[in-house]
C-alpha cells in the first residue's frame, strides 16, 4: 500500500473550518491518502502570492503528488476549475492564472471539469473547495483517469507579471515576495548579477545596499545585505533582523542593481 | 493496514508545545495514525466558536473518524470529559457544551471517562489535553471499546444558543461567526428566506444591506451583500473585502431581515 | 509497513514555502513518512524560545521519531549541522545550542554531518533546511545508518541559562517562556516550591501574586494564581486571561518566591 499525497494550498486562513471541511471531504472518498498543507496563510485572493509561493514549494515534491490549490475570487462565477499536468506536477486550481509562473515554457495538459458525478451532490455557489476541488482530489487518489473529469482545453488565463529589465550595465525589476523574516524577494536572476561584476550597489525603493553577501552570517546582526536566494533571484536582507520592516516596502516596489562608484 | 484518524482542535495556538506534546502521546501510543488537525486558533475559552467550528467540518468527514476537541476553561475542575458517538461521528469532548451543537435533535450515546488505566499515569491539573484526551485518543485508535472507558451517562451540558425569530414578514437573529475573510455568518436559516421573497433588505447593527446574490461575483469588488452560505444560513459579505471590517461588527450584533419597501 | 515519523521545528511561519519545500524533499526521497508539524512559529533566530518548546514536546513522542529542527541564524557560516541521538530521541538540529536543554545530564551521540552525497545536489547558502536537513531526515526515515552521515564528535555549542537560585527561604528566576495563553512559565521547579509551605508570594517584576493553587478555576475569571505546571515549573497565569498582557511582562523579568508575611 502507497499513500498518495494531496497538498492543499488556500486563502482560508488557519483559523478556518472551511480547511478541515475539505480534508473531511478527502478522506470521506478516500481514508488512505497523505494530506500535507501547504500554507492557508496566502493573502485573500492575492493570486500573485499564490503564484509565487508555489513556484518555490511545488517543484520540491515528488512526481505523482497532486496539488490543490483554493485562491479562488471568481469563485461561483463561470471561471473554470482546471486539473493540470506539468512535466511532474498535477494540480487542481481555479481558471485564474495563480498556476502558470510555475508553467515557463512548457506544455502543460489542462482540462476543465465538467463531470459532475466526481463532485459533491449539492454544489454551493460559495465554496467549491469542498464541493469540487476536495471531491475531485479524492477520486484522483483512487486512481480515477483525469480525462473522465472533463474535456482537454487549450486556453486558460495567464498570470500577468512584470518583466525584469535586464540591460549590461543596469537591472531593473521589482520586489514580488516577502518573507515570514522580512527578506525582499525580487524577480531579478541570480545569474544576471554576474554581468555587473561583484562591486553593485542595489536600490531599493529609497534605500542603498551596497554589500553583496553569499550568506546572511558574513555581516553583523542588523546590517543590509544583497544576495542571491536559494530560489536563484536577487535578494535584499537584514542579518537576523526585517528588511521590510526597516525600508517599509512592499511588494511591487522597484529595484534597481548598477555598478558601485 | 488502515490508518484510523484522529482530528485534533484546540484554542492552543498555532504556536504551542501543548499541541505537539498532544501529537507525541498519540503516537507514542500508535504510531499508525493519522494526525489531521482541524484548527489550534479557537479564541482561547470560546465555546460558542468552537461549537461553530465543529459543526461546519466535523459533518464532512467519514465515519469511524475520532474528533479530539480540547477547548476546556474548566480544566482541573470537576468537569468531566466525555466520549460522544452522534450518528457517525465520534468526540472527545470536556463536558462543556461545546460539542452540543451538532447534535441537534439526534440521540448521542455518551459516556463519562472514568477508568484511570487509559490515561497517562501522572495526570497533570493544567493539561488533560495531554495526560487524558490524547492517550484515550490512542487506545481508542487501537480498537479499545469505548464501553471499557467510563460509564454511560444521561445528562451533560448544553451550549445555550439564541434561536432565531421567524416571522412572515421578519426574521431576526444575530451574527454567530466571522470568517478568515470577515464574512459575517448569522443564525438566520436560508430556507426561511424564501417566504420574503427577492426585494428584502437586511441589517446589520447600523448597517443596511439591500443586495441578495447567489455569489460574491454577481457585485463589483466591494460591495456589500447578502446570501445563503455553504453552511445554509444567511451570510453577510463583501465582494473580495471585509465585512466584519467594514461595518466594525462581531459576533451577537443582531441581524433583522425584511422585505424592502 | 510502518511509516516513520519525522517532526518539523521552525522558525519559518505558517505562511512560508520554505516549509512546503522540505516537506517535498522530504517526500521526494521517501513518500511514505508520516511528517507531523511541531511549530513553524518559533519567533525568528529565538534559540532559548525553540529549547523551551522542544523540552516541553519532544519528551512525549515515541522512539525512532527523527525531530528536524531548522532555527538557524548562522545558516550558511562554518557551523555545524548535528545529528544527535538523546535516550531515545533523535534529533537533526544546527550547532547552536537550541537542543541541548534536552539533555540535561545524559550523554548523547553526536555526529557532525559531512557526507554530501546524502545533500541536495546543489546546496544554497541561505537554506539548509531544504537542502541538507530534509534530504537526510528522508534518507535516516529510509533507513541509512546514522554513521554513514558524518564523524562523530565530542563537542557541540550548548545554550548557556541561567539557573534558578534556591534558598531555603527565597527562590529566585525568571519568566523562560510565555504561552499562547498568556501563561508566564518560570525556570523554578516545582518540588522546590514545597519547602516554603503553602504561604507563599511570588513577585514577577513588579507585581505581586498571593494565591497559590493546584489549577485555574479555583478562583474567579480574571483572577492572578501561581501554580506549578504541567512540566512542573513555576507560572504565573489568570484564570481565563492573559497574565503577560495583563501585567507587561516579558521573557527574561525576574521571579522571586518568599513566604508570606
Amino acid at each position: 500500500m502507497l499513500l498518495p499525497i494531496i497538498t492543499l494550498t488556500t486563502d482560508f486562513g488557519e483559523d478556518s473550518p472551511y480547511v478541515a471541511a475539505m480534508k473531511g471531504v478527502i478522506l470521506s472518498i478516500n481514508t488512505q491518502v497523505h494530506i500535507v498543507d501547504l500554507t492557508h496563510l496566502i493573502p485573500p485572493q492575492d493570486l500573485r502570492h499564490a503564484a509565487h509561493f508555489l513556484s518555490q514549494s511545488v517543484p520540491c515534491f515528488p512526481a505523482g503528488s497532486l496539488h490543490v490549490v483554493v485562491v479562488d475570487p471568481g469563485v461561483g462565477t463561470e471561471r473554470g476549475i482546471l486539473y493540470v499536468e506539468l512535466g511532474k506536477h498535477r494540480l487542481l486550481v481555479p481558471d485564474n492564472g495563480c498556476w502558470t509562473l510555475l508553467a515557463g515554457d512548457s506544455q502543460p495538459l489542462v482540462i476543465r471539469l465538467e463531470e459532475r458525478q466526481y463532485w459533491r451532490d449539492q454544489v454551493s455557489s460559495t465554496f467549491h473547495g469542498r464541493d469540487i476541488f476536495a471531491p475531485v482530489a479524492g477520486y484522483l487518489s483512487l486512481g480515477i483517469p483525469a480525462d473522465k473529469l472533463g474535456k482537454r482545453v487549450s486556453e486558460w488565463v495567464r498570470l500577468e507579471q512584470s518583466a525584469p529589465r535586464i540591460a549590461a550595465d543596469r537591472l531593473e525589476g521589482e520586489v514580488v515576495f516577502i518573507d515570514h523574516f522580512g527578506n525582499l524577494i525580487t524577480n531579478i536572476p541570480g545569474s544576471t548579477l554576474e554581468q555587473l561584476g561583484e562591486e553593485i550597489q542595489v536600490a531599493v525603493g529609497h534605500a542603498r545596499v551596497e554589500r553583496k553577501v553569499r550568506t546572511y552570517g558574513e555581516v553583523p546582526p542588523g546590517k543590509l545585505v544583497a544576495l542571491v536566494t536559494s530560489a536563484g533571484t536577487l535578494e535584499i536582507a537584514v542579518n537576523q533582523g526585517n528588511a521590510a520592516g526597516q525600508l517599509g516596502v512592499g511588494v511591487g516596489t522597484p529595484v534597481v542593481v548598477t555598478r558601485r562608484g
